[in-house]
């Protein structure tokens, strides 16, 4: 497919990905997917016939969110992803549509990228084998770091959805109530130990009713898309409320996501089985195929002077609990989902050093400092770093990508 | 004061009371109130000029939640609420509309109430002293049955949104993961503990930005009412799933609202200080004034026989943490709230045994079965059983209520 829009090599966004997205430019908000550089206007789409055929309400795309369109079902999606990908053909509609109407294409660098949903119910997992097992080998039984559940379960609790921004929003660094080591009271502060969760999320794009559940066999059918998710977490703040109810105020200050939804369709290519699981699940987990997705993850902290190193490269692969796991034992118990409910996999790190999906490992626990380019250290955050979070899927023909998943850090 | 509706002896919708739902009857959806037996339609109210000077937009009642009138603020919520008391006198406004306009005052046996907000986040506290006693007792070491960190904040954690019903709405056993008494693989099995919560929620009423925090001193503007809650909970789900990040499967499955806001306003009267927190808190939870209310609560089983029984009498004014508490320390990180979102108590247990706020409890973990009026045995809830849970406050003059709060349990 060669598409009329200039794409740039190593482009997030070739003409395989059409991810959807909500820009704002000048006075208007509505839905938009990338190609190369370029933002293109889906609503003006609409209005000049690039969908013509296509089921579509009036005004689908001329709202702040993408709800309603991706409640259409993904017989109506996807024929608009496709729809794009033909269009944007050289000498195809869109070419044509866009000469007429050039406002249709604007520079990706002049929008701003919005949320894309609004989010009902937002889910964390804890679904990466390696992650559980360096948190428990840290703060727990080395010998038995992952606790008796979590092979037969994939371990998941609820988060806040008010706080997840989109990237490039800037993060206050949260105060609360920490125990300093030895003390007998806890004392009101900053976070120390400010900390990153490298996660990706799925939308869910097809509600259940309460009272049913959904088959892991049918779990695909209800994931619309992929984002990338940092988790930001306070440790300290962490350490002290957690027990025995959960993370609350450690996690629920902010968490940030990549502004585009990379649908299941695009990732298809990407198909790859998940690590092999030995201990038997019980079976509404039993699942056939592979169901998890190669996609390649990197993390970047910099700070205000401008230095910036890769602090981790990692894999979604790695994952022990897919998508589809995680979703038929959300609703396994009746819970019902909504389209735009958000499911987050838990922090991902790989079985190596360089693979780990927070600072709390890469620093084993602020033991084992990361030295910046410019010779300072870092065991957590500091005020002003910004860690970027990158992700991409590529093999010989296509490269698709998440576009950023950015956040800098402030104290006020 | 008198109003022209008659009002039963002990009705919970004293004109002293004036909560705020949203009914169905025939066609129609919309806001409505209750004195006596009568609901009153807010949107034929306001249609009819019984709101005149106050600043309304047009059709703010007809709408099938009340999020967009409680976003008014209360210095326009509480107009209305005023007004409709003094309309409601013999001879004044909304008699005279009433006689003209019959179709304003429906019968409360005619109508479905509805859950009246959409709620964005859930969160769900553990604020109870006698409660989170009991549990630690039951599960823990009884000599230190309270966790260290419980004394200095009110523990809390994220719940699910989409799950939360309004009262008669069936509830379905539960199936999921349990780990059975000696055994080492978990088996999948309907709930055999399915429990009950008694619980009060408050709904926010004014929305924060990310990042800034409510100070406890204004902690009460921000919350626009309350509301009956019954927080399900299946104990053997719960037991195995909930190690290290809190309950999940073991709650989402469902929660049970009442169908009436009963504004902070209508409660004032029954204003009361709290259980002193002999251990000091941090600054931003001291608070100064009585920050709890006198509302009385009880629980009631009953089965398929129509057999029924009493199991709870408690109160409202037993919580260690108040709501102002609560507030302060959500926000405390910068977490933002939103209009509509909803904050629970957690179970409230009293001092006594017959004040106890779960079938955990109440039969010590199953160890002293509940005897039933038809000579059965409750450990836990069963099939067909319905539990039912009301509140109201009562002095010399004034008693005014929250409706009540059911749910049967069903198998399918």
């Amino acid at each position: 497919m060669v598409s009329f829009i200039n794409i740039p090599k190593g482009s997030d966004f070739s003409i395989y990905n059409i991810p959807f997205g909500i820009f704002r430019f000048e006075n208007k908000t509505a839905a938009c997917t990338r190609i190369g550089d370029t933002i293109i206007d889906l609503d003006l789409c609409q209005q000049h016939g690039v969908f013509e055929g296509i089921n579509l309400p009036v005004g689908i795309f001329n709202r702040p969110f993408l709800n309603d369109f991706i409640r259409l079902g993904k017989p109506i999606t996807n024929q608009v992803r496709i729809r794009l990908q033909e269009a944007a053909q050289i000498g195809n509609t869109l070419d044509i549509v866009s000469n007429a109407h050039s406002d249709l294409l604007i520079d990706a660098d002049k929008v701003d990228m919005l949320l894309p949903i609004v989010i009902g119910d937002y889910t964390d997992f804890y679904s990466s084998r390696e992650h559980a097992t360096n948190v428990g080998m840290m703060f727990r039984d080395p010998a038995n770091a992952l606790l008796p559940n979590w092979l037969h379960l994939p371990v998941g609790y609820h988060g806040r959805s008010s706080s997840i921004v989109v990237s490039g929003t800037d993060i206050k660094r949260p105060s609360g109530q920490i125990m300093p080591p030895g003390a007998d009271t806890p004392v009101f502060s900053k976070t120390k130990r400010l900390d990153f969760e490298l996660e990706m999320a799925f939308v869910i794009g097809k509600e259940t009713k309460l009272g049913t559940s959904i088959e892991i066999s049918d779990a695909e059918d209800y994931i619309f898309g992929v984002m990338l998710f940092n988790d930001w977490s306070a440790r300290d703040i962490q350490r002290w409320e957690y027990v025995p109810l959960g993370p609350f105020l450690a996690k629920n200050f902010a968490s940030t996501v990549s502004p585009w939804i990379v649908t299941l369709e695009a990732l298809e290519p990407f198909r790859v089985n998940g690590p092999v699981q030995e201990t038997e699940v019980l079976p509404y987990l039993q699942y056939t195929g592979a169901r998890s997705y190669d996609i390649h993850l990197s993390v970047a902290l910099s700070n205000d002077k401008n230095t910036k190193k890769t602090i981790s490269e990692s894999n979604f692969k790695y994952m022990y609990w897919n998508m589809c796991q995680q979703l038929a034992h959300h609703t396994v118990n009746g819970c019902n989902v909504r389209v735009g409910d958000l499911l987050a996999s838990g922090t991902i790190s790989g079985p190596t050093p360089d693979s780990l999906g927070s600072m709390l490992e890469i620093t084993w626990n602020g033991t084992k400092p990361v030295v910046m380019p410019d010779n300072t250290d870092r065991t957590f955050i500091e005020d002003g770093d910004t860690v970027s979070m990158k992700g991409w899927c590529e093999n010989e023909n296509i490269r698709i990508g998440f576009g950023p998943c950015t956040g800098t850090i402030y104290r006020d």
